[in-house]
């Protein structure tokens, strides 16, 4: 693809999350509407529609990638995106239950430019909440009429339990020493955190344009495959950064002592840089200067050239199973641009 | 009712308890056997199948309530219990699920004689693994054929979000002055809390009795009053004790400071033992002899009798209801055994 292609790609998908987030935010937010009072209060804000007083914020509910996925899916093999509105918001009142728990447990401070719901209603209202998204969610499919959506249910309540299993190993491969670490783990902890959700949004629009097996199969791999793709670009700016676009310090995931991908990969290259990151995660990484430290020896170790290779590698792979299912490439484009705009984030 | 009635049908309930146990842990057991490792680990911890370290355990996974009050609601108007087995075991899941995560939230560190799952596993593996239940509840309904499994889900999930709420406000109410909680949202967090699910479970047996609209409500009815007047026992309990059949040490609620029925229709009943119960509230009550005399101030301000006799209240509604949905009094017989089994808790 030419850089000219990657720009008009990167313009259609900006298009398409805005059109996605205009058609799924009216229904997303008349969902949260329906919480009882204190529960709702904390949902507005993690959505970025009030602030920690109650007061209109102008909302920052992310960038609407998993309802677009449900969508385009939907669109793309033939089925009426419409119709596969409720999905859409349920995917993403899962992924939003995800990251309300997720930041209790990882002790994140700040999501989205803003003091998590944690942060600023406690931890019990933070638990609370993430588990009325996830029963929302539920309920939606549940009360939908359309013939799939009993199938999406229960292709939603599997990713979520997938979802866990990923949190979980997460959490466990922190625990362990830096050099004990394989990457393999980290690879299957990083499809089940990220990807699965990416797969599941594109295979519930498949089943929802009463797609066969194979497709909503072939659609979930191309979901799961971007997925990987964007967790790998993900880590690599945990490492070098990038604080006016994602809000993510430099460093920040070395600092914390994450195994991310690089890092790992960096851990387990057998090099003499593998050795020197090890002792620095083995210590208390406080100052810039160590983090640094760290980040040039992911560098040297070939930590961030394999994880730029490997985000590559899974987007062919995300591509090919997305032809696989829709052999038009017309068809595929709005999906393609999708993932092209999450794994490149240069727009 | 005679006393010998009523051990009739202690016995009745006790008998049927043993029974549904027996239908139900199998189906549970596989469900949750699905979970991955980790998960499933933690999961048939706290069901009492496993020791911390994975060795197996005698099981001691609660009395089965709910799923008997499924299966009992079902039978009662004329549905196959058999066929709504997987409907109580979700009813069941989901009960686990807010046991795990309101042991978090309210730091409890024992539940059924052992350590709570997060004091073992620690907070993480808690909040994941309850999570991990909720959506395996789903799962089943989800992936049930009977033509209720929709309604049901979609009712659980309600009931799922009015439990949050419940739990939202019993942490908010432990925040507040005593003298500034009414009982009328001491009894509304209650129901939530208690009653919702209790009321779901039959709602849910209705449901795959394919009752109509009517005999669902007037069942979710039944369960919601009979688990207020659970939980005034419960809180009973709490405050007199009785270490040896709940595991709960006396004066528990009133050394945690918690704001139970009793101690509430206490605090606001206008009488000076309510000025002294507040003043002690307000302080640390670390003493064995500060929580003694909390106790006394509760009784003498007319907060036993106030539970006692709200509790007979709840009651009479409960079989009010139940006559509503099952005007043959022979049909009715399990379901009232069972609520009286849980209220009064000598058998």
């Amino acid at each position: 693809m030419t850089s000219t292609d990657a720009a008009t790609e990167g313009r259609e998908a900006a298009a398409l999350l805005e059109r996605t987030r205009g058609l799924v935010d009216p229904h997303l937010r008349a969902a949260v509407e329906t919480l009882p009072g204190a529960i709702r209060r904390v949902a507005l804000y993690h959505f970025g529609w009030q602030d920690a007083d109650g007061s209109p914020a102008s909302g920052q509910a992310g960038k609407a990638i998993r309802p677009a996925l449900v969508l385009a899916a939907a669109r793309a093999l033939g089925g009426d995106p419409d119709a596969a509105l409720r999905a859409a918001v349920a995917v993403e009142l899962v992924h939003n239950f995800t990251l309300l728990h997720d930041d209790v447990i990882d002790e994140d401070a700040t999501r989205r430019h803003r003091p998590t719901a944690w942060a600023v209603f406690g931890v019990p209202d933070a638990i609370i909440t993430g588990d009325a998204l996830l029963a929302l969610a539920h309920r939606l499919l549940a009360e939908d009429p359309h013939p799939a959506s009993a199938r999406a249910s229960a292709r939603l309540a599997d990713c979520v339990i997938e979802l866990c299993a990923g949190q979980q190993a997460d959490c466990a491969l922190e625990e362990r020493d830096p050099l004990g670490v394989t990457l393999d783990e980290c690879l299957t902890m990083a499809t089940a955190k990220t990807g699965a959700l990416l797969g599941c949004a594109c295979a519930l629009g498949a089943l929802y344009a009463e797609a066969d097996r194979p497709a909503v199969e072939a659609m979930d791999g191309f979901g799961r495959e971007a997925g990987l793709a964007f967790q790998l670009i993900d880590d690599l700016i945990g490492v070098w950064g990038d604080t006016t676009r994602t809000g993510k310090p430099v460093g920040a995931d070395l600092a914390a002592h994450k195994k991310s991908l690089p890092v790992v990969a960096a851990l387990t290259s057998g090099t003499p840089a593998a050795g020197e990151l090890a002792a620095l995660y083995r210590g208390s990484m406080s100052t810039p200067a160590e983090v640094a430290s760290a980040a040039a020896a992911v560098d040297r170790a070939g930590g961030r050239d394999w994880a730029q290779a490997c985000a590559a590698d899974r987007m062919a792979r995300a591509v090919h199973h997305l032809s696989g299912a829709v052999p038009d490439p017309a068809g595929a484009q709005e999906l393609l641009a999708l993932a092209e705009f999450v794994t490149r984030r240069t727009h």
